[in-house]
């Protein structure tokens, strides 16, 4: 992992913080004068760090902002990939666009666009997803698994078991999947996935993971109370460090990936159903060719669902929105 | 079929091919003026299309050129959206990332890109592709089929069919096929096909199928001569008119794939398996993790090369270069 001045700076100060560090020592350990840490520091202060600095003692980092630009999610990153390259927008279409357009021009595996808002946010079957400015993370992540297509679905899996896993890292906050692609909290979504790829018809070239997370939104309107809720919410009502939240995420997706590519998807799938809310239950699947309501078993190697109906049918379900009956 | 003047203008004079057509009913078909017909009629000499044009008697058509610009594929093209709407490029690096970023931009189904020259052209896996000016047809077709991506390898085999019979009705060339994606003559290679999609991991959402044919090469360097030959080698020698080619072609394609969009991929395989050249012998298999000997049993329904090694197991291939074993 190679790291620009302006983040192993920021990882001094958030390794020593309330503590002085002298401006000498940075120089030296940076390898850069004192006028360029001056340079930093005040921008740093611009972007909502505060910094005290004081004559003879040196810089101490009092607070931090609740950014995600590049340099606030890598300082501290622990991965080898994942998040090492990040291209930071305020304002996209819509991160998924970006990160196809970067993935055809050949970007690195591990390659994530941040945005802080998007216009044009998708979700699953072309739907829209909502991205307003500041209280969610809006990201996708380019991977390049050697894998055929009917492989893909079981990214979004993994995706998902990496945000339960990073969540409750970051937050302590525990979550549940409901299949395909939602994080939930207690029945309200949190958390939606877009997995979409670009592939022969036997080799996958690229694998965009799209996440749209709702993380410091304070209220929904009435149409989406229901359905929707936020990791601040759910934390009575604190403020969640969106950096240290994508730091997490990352790690955990990391492991998991580097395990998956290893051993395949045995080991990702156990734990992927012991998180996921849909299984042993009653549940109504609504695909683009009708309704099916039935007992849902379990998931096949591929990630595809299976639902027995009252006739002891079992059905493969590869696209679905699903309804778990409130009876079961 | 929406036609453009130019187009109906080639129609008319392509159907009283060696007879004359008065300017005035020309005129008076197309609803546009005498002097209209004369300035389409001097285009399309400049492009090599002879026309005697007499007093009192009118145009006649004496001889076509080869080209493959949209209203010489177009005119007396009988398919409803299949090469309905055509983009034709002189040079393009390479049709399928043109196909691809139409496609994203929402380019309707059956929409193809054609080029005379490709300066980056891509095979299967990343390779390069020749596709020099002038002799071959270098084209993608955007396709929208509502299938899972697992489908996609089933386009690839579909689009093998309808090029082996469009060949066959354009010229009385018989081809075979060799899985996955070559069309052959004598063995020798004749055409390539690679299918690339976009896709969310449960749904197809564009298939580009890029088709490369030597069609007029007259001929091939020595380390290319006993693996690639072209229509016209294998005509005696007689150029083969490309419009006509390509006409035949979308036509079969747009038969078989509405079939396939109705009833499923069960007739097409049939069809599939009685042009393979491959099935039924011992061939070698070489995929990315190792190498594989044994009795070419069939295809799965979802196109998956099924092979059986010497102590009896079958293997499912989903994607390899495959060799015949000369003594099979």
């Amino acid at each position: 992992m190679v790291q620009s001045i302006r983040e192993k700076l920021l990882a001094m100060l958030l390794e020593n913080k309330d503590t002085y560090i002298s401006g000498q020592m940075i120089s030296e350990k940076l390898g850069c004068s004192r006028t360029a840490v001056w340079k930093h520091i005040s921008e740093l202060k611009k972007e909502g760090y505060e910094v005290e600095g004081l004559q003879k003692r040196g810089y101490r980092l009092i607070s931090t902002p609740n950014n995600i630009r590049p340099h606030d999610i890598k300082s501290n990153l622990k991965t080898k990939f994942i998040g090492q390259k990040i291209v930071f927008q305020e304002v996209v279409t819509s991160t998924q666009e970006l990160a196809q357009k970067l993935a055809q021009e050949g970007a690195k595996e591990g390659t994530v666009v941040v945005a802080e808002q998007q216009i044009k946010g998708r979700g699953r079957l072309g739907r829209t997803w909502e991205s307003p400015k500041g209280s969610g993370i809006w990201m996708s992540l380019i991977i390049r698994p050697n894998i055929p297509p009917f492989q893909a679905p079981q990214l979004t899996l993994l995706t998902a078991v990496a945000i339960v896993q990073g969540i409750k890292k970051a937050t302590g906050i525990s979550c549940e999947i409901k299949w395909p692609n939602d994080i939930l909290i207690n029945g309200r979504k949190i958390v939606g996935i877009l997995t979409e790829m670009q592939a022969e018809s036997d080799r996958v070239q690229s694998i965009i993971i799209g996440m749209g997370m709702n993380v410091n939104t304070t209220s929904f309107p009435d149409s989406l109370k229901q359905k929707a809720t936020s990791l601040l919410i759910e934390n009575d009502g604190k403020e969640i460090n969106r950096a240290q939240l994508l730091q997490a995420i990352f790690e955990q997706f990391e492991i998991l990936y580097i395990e998956y590519l290893k051993n395949g998807f045995e080991v990702i799938k156990l734990r992927w159903e012991s998180y996921a809310v849909s299984l042993g239950k009653i549940i109504t699947a609504r695909t683009l060719t009708g309704e099916i309501t039935g007992y849902a078993k379990g998931i096949t190697d591929q990630g595809v669902l299976l639902l027995e109906d009252y006739e002891g049918k079992t059905h493969e379900i590869y696209s679905a929105d699903i309804e778990i009956s409130s009876q079961s």
